[in-house]
């Protein structure tokens, strides 16, 4: 049994990964950390887990990271921006394997970080050592990775739809629109008047028009497999549901169709496209004939959803995603780059 | 005291027309039909108005074109396409003004109603006869109508936003994405497995991707104004709230931005085109500011909510509104065409 | 036109407040306070009123009871309790009608405002000269009123329902059993982490076992009228609607039934009792038949619904009530007894 | 590994039960039917399982009795009332053992039964066959049953919390007053307007009032241990969640306290009862403490919660249980019955 860790499990992304790892069949969930609250267990804190023994058992600590590092061979960082590179650092000198859920090591470029996040970056060395942990694009690298940035829930649901159209060619790079629409645990567990219940239930509403800070890594990641610098049009909206992202992404063929042949054709080529990148992936379910992605088949579970429609009235390509952002948008997707990264079976913990 | 009707008032729009009636100050709801609840008051079936006297007084009656021509000069039409129709014809034969809900007389061209709703148009002679009623657009025409197409929800949530830059000649026709959120009460009050509260609560989804039927009327409309054939995209979404559209445009200028200052240029152009159409319009709200649209702020009003930014990261611009599907979206759109062909002023009841 | 003022107009059953007044035919709303949003106007803070012109150009001022007091004759307080006896004091002194809205001048008991508030009543000069605003029951001293207490929204689900039948001495003063579901507007608009969506949506809890503030009030007027001292259980639970009280009441007969017969018999005493003491009021709608109470029904309107069930098989009665705890549990009900002491008809502005 | 079937497997609890043999360790998932489903996979049916690989490869059939005894040795029956026996007779005769997740083996007496459901027992000769399937109480039965009549979400949540006072003496019999509010999946996938999004959401209400069908096995399970005819009162009401039972119970103790001494007493017994009857038991979590329970904390497991206060204001017990009504109130209940009777452990795939 592997030994791990989180710091910071009092959110919803934390709280959602100690689940995961409680009932993973291969680990040991060897320390959890929350300065607010350090002395109550597990089970306390988190009433959901209250018939699991180890929930029980496991008393939440101070968070440490020397002390960590004697306890835990792989620690998940649970943290706000800026603060989770400051432990990353002492972790990854004592030999720990750091799975970061935090944006500090999603960019190559500090620049680009202090543009979108509004401070330095706290660890720049660490930059280009990490790898962004999307199992479906960088498996290999993840196997051998020491600082794993595990992708954000946005981002998750547009790269995985984009990259295979983006790498084999077929779509236009700077026509990508991404609307997306986003439960409110994605907000967070903070207590702020605009997450209260009045103000979310019976309210939809976009938010981050038109520059929000997932652009960032969700640009460069999209830059780097079209080789070229992709700009992207993004939409979040806030919707009353506690979890759940569903993506909805317009974008051009990389040529015109000169008639609803050609069309088909092309759509030929895009659902190919799709089968030889997801076909045999676990967690990527293409939808077949008339399905549409919902949310609720997916909250909950580590899979996105994927069904495309080619609209030859429109010569656009429409492609619609969905996922748990708690889930393949954070927590879930972080197990999974565990699992990659130990040699345990990639599914394992997460069907 | 203008005496109105309402033929088939069972559904949401129903409903909502009726509360609207009953509030107005300068007519007298004469009749309300329903064959499912003929006999019974209008406070009997709708708890919500027993407070009301008229509602306690007024009993639903079988529909009876002929009888309600001598009880009302103004009817309105909320009954499913294809039957409405049917009851137009005889009432516009006795002299009454029809105010129609439906999709049934919101086209021009039968072929292309036959082609989105499946079935010949049912008075192929009232086609061309028929106004669409939405009155910041058609408001001289209005007021001498015979019979008034009121607009479909998401139409109006896409046409207000579009149709001025389309005058304008700012915007470029066939960009247009139009990517909608829509309240389940859209849906009508079918007894349908997919709108149950289990099936739509905790979930959101794509629908009828990529080819709505309210895309025929859409197009029309933005046809005519941009004067060419306009073909747009248009996604709509379920999401769970009871009412409510959120709709997310993304167009690009009629001509690419050099730089970030012609940007600015063109943002302003934007900004004035905005104000001119709408700035004393009662029921359109320009957002200023940082401010964003969200359904809570118009339900049950009549108020769409506009708000618009131009990126100069992309060269497109986003623009964004919100409405009450069942209030600016049908109800209370066909009283501001109600008010304006009466003489009222155009808020009576409305505010 | 009479000319009102409201204090602390920026929580959910100020907004209300403010809705109601701005609609109502016969007062001017001359002045709103709101120490956060002063020197905006209410369109800009409560973005729903938008298209009203008074909304429009009121502006919310610093709360200044010697200012309000010229600028108007009735002045609503929607403050915390114990700062509303603060401003109390002075808008009495220069001659205003105050109607608060809180719980501090509900109580003739400073002892027990004490015991369930936590602090001295800083105002006990005026404990006994307030009216409790509960117009079906005090509609007669409303009408002279210099303080008006408007009632709970509990208090109000649960008085209105037991009142009657206490009077007729038909039930057991003691048995009474009350389960009160309420949205979350009741926790007001506080950015605490107990009320954010995802900590409210898809949960129900009980809170405030076994003794909840609004207690007090409550067993204070059922004593009043049961001329005896009355003691309740009583169990306030959080639902995930905005809006709507629903309670359910439990209490055995003043005598128990020998047989179902005799059962039979004492259900009739009850409707009698029912009839005799709502039947013409405007605001409390008797359920016939086999229709039973649900907030959807009386949410945005000033109705209680009432029905009630003699359950032979256990010799009790059940009785069932549910409004709107922002309208008839909170604004609608200050309204209504605005209205009475003005002299207006009791429904103006409320229908 | 043991192999089991579900018949009737389309509906919520259906879903569920699937969901969670699925994932159970020791049993194989040997077939599921379904009328309206035969011939798709699993996976089909229910997109949430699509990435776990049984759900992809096992096919719902037509159901047939004959052909279930041969692929399975155990069977759940998730079917109506009155269909459930119809299948049970001759897979019994098969030799399978049945376990029953519908009311038609709960009860022991054939007239309650016509009483209650409105039509013959469909198999008396089997009614004192059945074991009810309430583990913490009939643990011991359920070891040696061939036919487990499951108990119904509603009984789970007063039983558990009223059984072991009952049987302690410690409570007058007659007093319980049981209000419950339940999630609207308790209502089945039944496409009916009264469970339609907009129907339920923003909406609270009591429904079966006085009379609800659960009340024949509650008040026989409770007369069983108090050994004399019990009868109680019981309220249900619908409220807008998808999942969660939150029962609120109201009881006097058996002999009236003098004193807050004497309740401070007495309220000792009832948790040294609570204790005894439940710290041990996997699946009952008493709270300590100012805890009180929340549906949240449950949903999604086989969890119930239990809170009790004694109010010696009022001199009743108030007690408060929370559970998932699709699992520990139906198909977790079933497969903890399941793994009794096989010998596994309790907690087995239900952790």
């Amino acid at each position: 049994m592997k030994k791990v860790a989180v710091i910071g499990a009092s959110g919803y992304s934390g709280e959602e990964l100690v689940r995961l790892l409680l009932n993973h069949p291969q680990i040991e969930l060897a320390a959890v950390t929350s300065r607010q609250f350090a002395g109550q267990t597990v089970a306390q804190v988190f009433p959901k887990f209250a018939s699991h023994p180890r929930a029980r058992a496991l008393r939440f600590t101070e968070p440490n990271a020397e002390l960590l590092a004697k306890q835990a061979g792989i620690v998940f960082l649970a943290l706000p921006h800026g603060v989770a590179a400051e432990f990353a650092v002492p972790l990854i000198q004592s030999g720990c394997i750091v799975i970061d859920l935090s944006a500090d090591f999603r960019l190559r470029n500090g620049e680009v970080y202090r543009e979108f996040y509004g401070h330095e970056h706290p660890a720049p060395e660490l930059l280009g050592k990490s790898v962004y942990g999307l199992p479906e694009v960088y498996r290999a690298q993840i196997r051998d990775a020491m600082l794993i940035a595990s992708p954000g829930c946005y981002p998750t649901s547009i790269l995985l739809p984009m990259l295979p159209l983006l790498r084999a060619k077929l779509i236009h790079p700077n026509s990508i629109i991404a609307d997306s629409l986003s439960g409110v645990s994605g907000a967070g567990r903070k207590a702020e008047a605009d997450y209260l219940f009045c103000e979310c239930n019976e309210s939809v509403r976009p938010y981050a028009v038109p520059k929000h800070r997932h652009l960032s890594e969700i640009e460069e990641q999209l830059s780097l497999v079209a080789e070229q610098r992709v700009v992207i049009q993004f939409t979040p909206h806030l919707i009353p549901v506690n979890r759940g992202i569903l993506t909805t992404l317009y974008v051009a063929p990389a040529e015109q169709f000169p008639d609803a042949q050609a069309a088909g054709v092309w759509a030929g080529k895009v659902s190919a496209c799709y089968q030889a990148a997801y076909a045999s992936e676990p967690f990527v379910r293409l939808l077949e004939g008339r399905e549409l992605p919902d949310t609720k088949n997916v909250v909950g579970t580590n899979v996105l959803e994927l069904a495309w429609r080619v609209d030859a009235r429109t010569g656009r390509l429409v492609v619609m995603s969905a996922e748990d952002n708690l889930v393949k948008g954070a927590s879930g997707q972080a197990v999974q780059s565990m699992n990659i990264l130990c040699g345990f079976p990639e599914t394992a913990g997460l069907i």
